[in-house]
């Protein structure tokens, strides 16, 4: 094997994305062991840094040692028994999962479904809910990746709420880079991915769960059938019993804290901002090549971008070219949108304007427009 | 927060081991999409090391997401189904995880019992697997970290597969640190940790599967409720396919990466060897402190070593000391040798000369010998 020497890519894809300086150099400081107590100390920084990214006093908020996948397998599997019924909104990939997940442990899932790239309204939800009493959760996707849509969610807590369900969010591609806000918006469990608009390397997926949701999780029948993701057991550690569960891993959490810091420093609002506006320059300079998106306007997510495929135009060879003549990686579509999109994700360090003059020239050149 | 800044601890306890300083420098590449060629080419890379480190052919032979515990419930989860029986051998913290998952993903659990230090024969587990019939799978730790004990393996395959049961081996803190062969020694699935002998960050699982395992989950009944950690969409990610599951840590996969090349270079029969000769320091120096040892000479796991607290001394204000005076980390004990042991790792990088000097003549200090 040879040095490991990958090209610089300009990933500009559904992430990861790409990871800040300052996070990569944080990553190389030395290891302590996870109850020295310079650990623990960083522990609580951490999770102090968290809570503010979600706009949360959630106790439980914490990096889950895993990926947004494992974040939303715990969402599902320590709040759903056997049994219990789930209404999920399948719009995409990702909600897709969550029913082939909820499926495993053995809930009722409720499909409402939307084609890819709408959202739900207030009604649609309201009609499950009246039709499936009673109701344990209601997961929707807050920002979906495979579409670019972003969920509205006014209203929906309270509806949620007074019909006994827990409000679960997927917030993988929004946290940091559109507003969200979980206490305020009375949601209930939510996690999201390190590798997205935080700007740190895959590997842990930032978690909250209110203690109306830990509650259920620790007055289960029966023990999560999941020890690794076990929210009870995880929930030991991360407060004053310091109880070993299973080693974190120290250099990205290094790194996570790093991200957060840096989310810290930029501000939140100004840092949904600045997705926003990169966003919108990269909507108008595709729209200038006459290429037109596929969420209409007042839905769009702006970490992820989908464009529709002109007619005609062969579209892996495009994303061959942007790779392998430019570096820069965009993604296209899963699912029935297989073909027909291109995904530009504009994530944490990535989301910058000159990202954008560059994809939006680059694609001039390999479209021949 | 301030910038993150951790004492250099030398880290001497039951992992994470300090990691090289290759390891983490190759750790600040810039990250690639994870359908790049250049990522994919690198996952084949990945995976024909660490089948050479597990002395394997396996196909499925791979980093899993996440840090040992997700291994030891990947062992488990994918291979258990409802109602059947697996004979776990108990003799350390570790053996009692494997305990408590096997229970929550509803197998019959036959519990074999030794006192936590020693091993076990031959014999005692053919006793146990006559008296279950039929047993779908015997689970041992290799190495266990909680007592020290290194488990002989000669004729276990032979005889568990007599039974017609799996052979399941937690390798956690053997993996590159002491003799292990796979497919010589007949084991079906085994799993360990990245950051322990191999002298990474934590946060990745190496693990194998024959295709005897991998066809029980492939043809189980019902599909195994843990989809994160399920084999069988794991494997057409890290197959032709490249079917997407989830999206892998790129960071720790090029670190992890660089540390398989580092067992290469040094070669793992002198890589066992160092390990061996560096713990043999150890417990000679140790034992002309007046200490001894917990595990008999036999049966001692080269890279962790578990010591007897003298009579008359605070064990936890020793560890203190030897972390605040002179920056070193060893851990103390489990259940029910709590406050009767200390453990030393000498893993991966950990595991050198000076390490060893430095650590007994802090400790000769500390305990005023």
């Amino acid at each position: 094997m040879n040095d490991l020497n990958p090209s610089p890519r300009l990933l500009l894809g559904p992430g990861p994305s790409p990871v800040h300086p300052r996070v990569l150099r944080t990553m190389t400081a030395p290891l302590v062991g996870y109850l020295d107590p310079e650990w623990l100390a960083m522990m609580d920084e951490e999770q102090a840094a968290l809570r503010e990214t979600f706009l949360t006093k959630n106790i439980f908020t914490l990096p889950m040692s895993g990926t947004g996948s494992a974040g939303m397998e715990a969402a599902l599997c320590n709040f759903l028994e056997q049994g219990d019924t789930v209404i999920v909104g399948c719009n995409g990939f990702f909600s897709e999962r969550m029913c082939e997940m909820a499926t495993r442990y053995s809930a009722k899932v409720v499909r409402v479904e939307k084609p890819w790239g709408e959202v739900f309204t207030l009604d649609e939800i309201k009609s499950a809910l009246e039709a499936n009493k009673p109701v344990k959760m209601v997961a929707l996707v807050h920002a979906e990746t495979s579409t670019g849509a972003l969920q509205p969610l006014e209203g929906f807590a309270e509806l949620i709420h007074k019909h006994g369900a827990l409000f679960m969010l997927d917030c993988v591609t929004s946290l940091s880079g559109a507003p969200l806000k979980v206490d305020e918006w009375g949601i209930d469990i939510a996690y999201s991915g390190s590798q997205k608009c935080l700007g740190c390397p895959p590997g842990l997926s930032p978690f909250t769960a209110n203690e109306r949701a830990m509650d259920v999780a620790r007055n289960r029948k029966a023990k999560t059938p999941n020890w690794y993701l076990d929210v009870t057991l995880i929930e030991k550690y991360w407060s004053k019993d310091r109880a070993y569960h299973h080693t974190p891993s120290t250099t990205l959490h290094y790194g996570f804290r790093e991200g957060l810091r840096l989310v810290s420093e930029e501000g939140l609002e100004n840092r949904w901002a600045r997705h926003r506006q990169n966003a919108e320059y990269l909507w108008e300079k595709l729209e200038a090549l006459d290429l037109s998106m596929h969420v209409e306007a007042k839905n769009r997510l702006p970490p992820l971008t989908t464009v529709r495929v002109p007619a005609g135009v062969d579209e892996v060879a495009v994303r061959t070219k942007l790779r392998d003549n430019y570096n820069i990686e965009i993604a296209g579509g899963f699912g029935p949108l297989k073909g027909k999109i291109w995904r530009v994700g504009l994530m944490g360090f990535g989301s910058r304007k000159e990202n954008v003059t560059l994809l939006a020239e680059a694609l001039r050149e390999v479209l021949g427009r």
